[in-house]
């Protein structure tokens, strides 16, 4: 594992926990953790449960003894070691976003596929596919449950960012982060509205939003994080996107990803309506599942709470009995369960880094039209 | 009208509105409003809308161009007004609790079903059975839509007495109210447990309990309400009753009444499980009605949120199109459509006197439980 | 009263109920209702409560018994109505949106000011401001509860048309509605954000989309319903809205208006974030009112439930013990009050002909982007 | 480890995952399971990540690299492995109800009196207490939050034994399992609710209920489980406890533990309400908490949903970021962080085996209660 912020917790604690409900084709072994600050990366991989430690990805990657490369690493550093883990034959699970920009997850999309053809599988980590209210809402729309799909509504609200004080960390600056909450979260509002619909967006037209347009800087920084200082420095990012989009199954979609939404902590609400039925999903009741079914008698329909903490419901037969809740990081549990499955049975994991590149085309594009007065632009438009 | 207090206005907003949104077959004319204090009476009526006041109830039981006698007096006074006009000929409405005692209650039963056998009809508002999403519950239960019923949760929840310095109004005074929350809304709770289960208690065990045992007693008393003394006197009805009951269809149900839950302002919600679904309904989302049917695929099963807003629900034709909600206030409307159709019409209006008496009954029995130690008395102990 | 549809009824309920719960300085008489169906009008008078009609409604205009017009007819009537009343000396209230067009609603913004001049009063319908819980929102934000405020997601979200089967009704037809879910209900959206957060939108970037875009013509025509053929034809207005804008206290919103939104029967959600909190409210639960405060210890802070019923809450004191719910209807009753008040203390009553008319300039500006690629336009754009 | 069931993954589970998001000043080690079928032992040390396994508890006791003891078994068993444990010097974590009936719950209580005059400590299991949500509840309860507190409502609501078709496992036969709802999940009940208020039961009235009185015998058992025969056998135990008690510090409360309420699958919910607010939990949305302050300003009050998920609150800064969700099995990690804490530093941890015996005497008084006609019984009644 490359990186040991929040996502090498929560993965980690996947490759650690999914042997454990799972039956997996082969067991993960948590061999090595490589961060830049030897120290650091010892603290880590002791807190984590990683065996070794070393300061360069290389180092990884040109280890016999190593199977497969998870990336978790900010955004700038994942096209470089991607690429290298891939051609030196090793799978590779990637945190999203795939990249910063286009062409860095071209490239990464072009080395995946020639991977492939050696039976080596590429990932990007769109976790939030695998909470299992999300796949099981995949699955009723593939299964005509809301009839023809129209509308869509993905918002991914959280506010940590509404305190002008919180400092200029990597995430608030565009060199670094890509984009800010488009890049951030967006990303998986636009994964999750085209995986569920399993239509993919065309063109969109968006606006971008800075409400608070400077920030301390950080005095000293220490891996990725620090302290802020009295001095202020440029936001370089959004706080806000806002976009509507066009799908290529006919449906049409609103979006919204916000660090600013004041209450809402990790609020990523999917609602999708369709001919004949509707469904609505939020991640702060991730157990829960909304579904309204219009061919139902007049006088009993309505949205349906459903709980999906049955055995019927996808991942759910491995974890505890019904009504027993899940959390966030099982979503880690499942992508790690999932990959192992592909990888061991010689199949294209998904997300692949085609889909990444795809969504970093969606939020380019977003940019563009940002840039260019919300005029529309096709997703596909740097091509 | 007899009476002009809080329910005095419910009643009249019932009795001017229903023409207005359904088709009735006769029109209610809203003539004459008794009051003791004669400028008080004379106020309300002028903005409650009636024509004429009287000081005395039995002016109203003696007027020939009179039909029907509107009850909406504190309990103590119900059985003389009720059998007095019952007996001259008048329909009677009368508000629930339908007496402070048993023995009362019997009695205005008894002249009820006199005065039915010369086509003068009685009924007692028990209002909330017409709040459309009950009213469907019960629909939904007859049908067969939660199978055999097991189990029922009925709690009716207030707060208005949490306060010490609330004063000792004739509610909290046994001698006028007969009991507290028991009879207040307990009685609520009994009426509509057993309407929407189709089953009647048969016995029940019950405690009581007063957290507040003094208030201030009212210095000047003006009408129904005053203003507080510094003197404290004994409060001697209940603020909490909690019982159990049998059912003669086999079910069991726990009820609480009380009005010392802070933050429920309002809270009547009942629950009803049975071998193949439930239902579920808050008074403080009274256009809602929670139904799971346990037939459905496994997958799909959860409570249904179901908006009774449609036209096929119950009442809801007359009203606004999907989805415009009703108020508090519209039960009184549906109560009053439905007692005009069935006197006009020569029936019986539900609920009857002898239903009344029923749940004065189970009132009285958890009162003597509460008495000897929570053991079972049977509903119909009395006799 | 001209027009005796849906909203003819609620207005009615309006008049007939406010001086039974509110104090009016005078009260309202009922008189005489227009339709142009004399048949059709003497039913609605007869149902709805009014002493004559008419089938003109110059007659209403000429008549000096009349002090006050109520205009709820469909929105291509609304210009020649407002202005001939007004010119007349009589009191307007208009039901929104105020015209079908900016030219057409400046025209009535116009005569609405030279009327004021002499004390003859004109307001436009915008009803949900009157919800108490809307109403408190206003107050909440006013009162700088939230802060600076940064962000509204106003959605307003209906079903009625999902079906193909639905006829081609004169809601369906430009010439007659002016546009579709954009005007009928993306109208109450954009008055109720400006209305809540106190900013007015400058500028917009929109699309519009129609999904279904041929339906059954109606064969005959009953006032404004009838019958539907086998014949199709074109829809010419808009499914859905969807439109971002800038405020001009430098609030952001996004905005969306559908009648396509499978499961969503009336549901207007709103929601409102500033530097120090939000508010958020939905008229499924039109007695509630989420609102958070971001200054409180950080272990308590959450959205509250405010339940909207309490006598400090607008308009409440003039109705039920708290708790007891409101209906969608009430709306009508306080604004009845609120125009009486206004025009018999000779204040201008709110919303003026002057907001109605900035509502239709960017009702315009949303038609004008949406017809422009999305481009953003000034919603004084017109001028 | 004795044993392997549900609660042996679930343990297993904590022991593995507190030390990578704790610091523990002590790193535990799973070294040995304990199973009567070896080869079922063996799978499940295999699937939890056991080094070991045997078949006889004994081996567990006398081996001198163990020091604590893990009792996961069914009720009938935990009275002399805890004690011959505690004998042997070893810390014991039991599972809850600590014994099947008062008399074995005493001998543990007195043998961990003992034991911990020599620094080893024994521990029950009622994990839900650190459910953060529930931990927090108790702070505010404590803290004065909510004031003198008057009510307690604990429902915990499951309906897996609805279908008659679930056969009769151990779990529905009185030797084997003690009770039946009662102390499986009612035990749960009586426990949270004097966490959270501080306040202990003092006497009892109560009732319970068998609607399915027979059921399909198991054919084969195959550890904890087996196949249904055709043939029927009785159900000694309870579907469902209704009791109400009062706390020694005045309050009272009502609480119902039943496996037939269709539709919850696990919703245990408490609310607590005192002189100045109320709490209100349930454990289908484990990560909120309900909060009511009866002394914030009138038109500002309602209840408020906190996300349990700020550094703030208690075990949520060594998880993920606000807004990230927790899971049923997190309550096992911060139970094994607690006991191990308290062992390795010599304290007591809680709840303790005279914790235990309590709540164990509670489900007696009910029993016996229920036994004699819902009179009132003492929870000390035993002695």
């Amino acid at each position: 594992m490359i990186g040991y912020g929040f996502m090498g917790a929560a993965h980690s604690q996947g490759w650690r926990v999914a042997p454990r409900f799972f039956d997996l084709p082969a067991e993960p072994e948590m061999t090595l953790l490589v961060g830049r600050n030897a120290e650091a990366a010892k603290a880590a991989a002791e807190k984590f449960g990683w065996a070794e430690t070393a300061t360069d990805w290389r180092d990884a990657v040109a280890r016999d003894d190593i199977d497969v490369i998870d990336i978790v690493t900010p955004g700038d550093s994942h096209v470089d070691i991607a690429i290298a883990a891939l051609e030196a034959g090793k799978h590779v699970l990637c945190e999203k976003p795939l990249a910063n920009t286009v062409e860095e997850a071209r490239a990464m999309a072009d080395a995946a596929e020639k991977a492939a053809a050696k039976g080596v599988y590429a990932m990007v980590g769109f976790t939030y596919r695998r909470v299992p209210a999300a796949t099981f809402a995949r699955d009723l729309v593939a299964s005509g449950a809301i009839g023809e799909v129209r509308q869509v509504r993905a918002n991914y609200l959280q506010d940590w960012l509404v305190d002008p004080q919180v400092p200029l960390a990597w995430r608030l600056q565009k060199h670094l982060a890509g984009s800010g909450a488009l890049g951030d979260i967006g990303a998986h509002a636009i994964d999750l509205a085209q995986f569920i619909t399993g239509q993919k967006l065309t063109s969109v037209s968006g606006m971008l939003e800075t409400f608070v347009k400077q920030r301390p800087i950080l005095a000293e920084v220490s891996g990725l994080s620090g302290t802020a200082s009295d001095e202020l420095g440029d936001v370089t990012v959004d706080d806000l996107a806002l976009f509507t989009g066009r799908f290529d199954g006919g449906a049409v979609g609103s979006f919204e990803a916000t660090r600013m939404s004041t209450g809402r902590k990790n609020a990523f609400r999917i609602e999708v309506s369709g001919s004949k039925g509707a469904i609505s999903f939020d991640l702060e009741s991730l157990n829960e599942l909304g579904f309204y079914d219009a061919t139902a008698p007049a006088d009993r329909q309505g949205f349906t709470r459903i709980l999906v903490t049955e055995p019927q419901h996808p991942y759910m037969e491995a974890w505890w009995p019904t009504g027993h809740m899940l959390g966030y990081e099982h979503g880690f549990s499942h992508q790690a369960r999932d990959f192992v499955v592909s990888v061991v049975e010689g199949s294209q994991p998904t997300p692949s880094f085609a889909d990444g590149l795809q969504v970093q085309q969606v939020l380019e594009a977003v940019e563009q039209s940002a840039e260019s007065g919300s005029s529309w632009v096709a997703t596909s438009g740097t091509d």
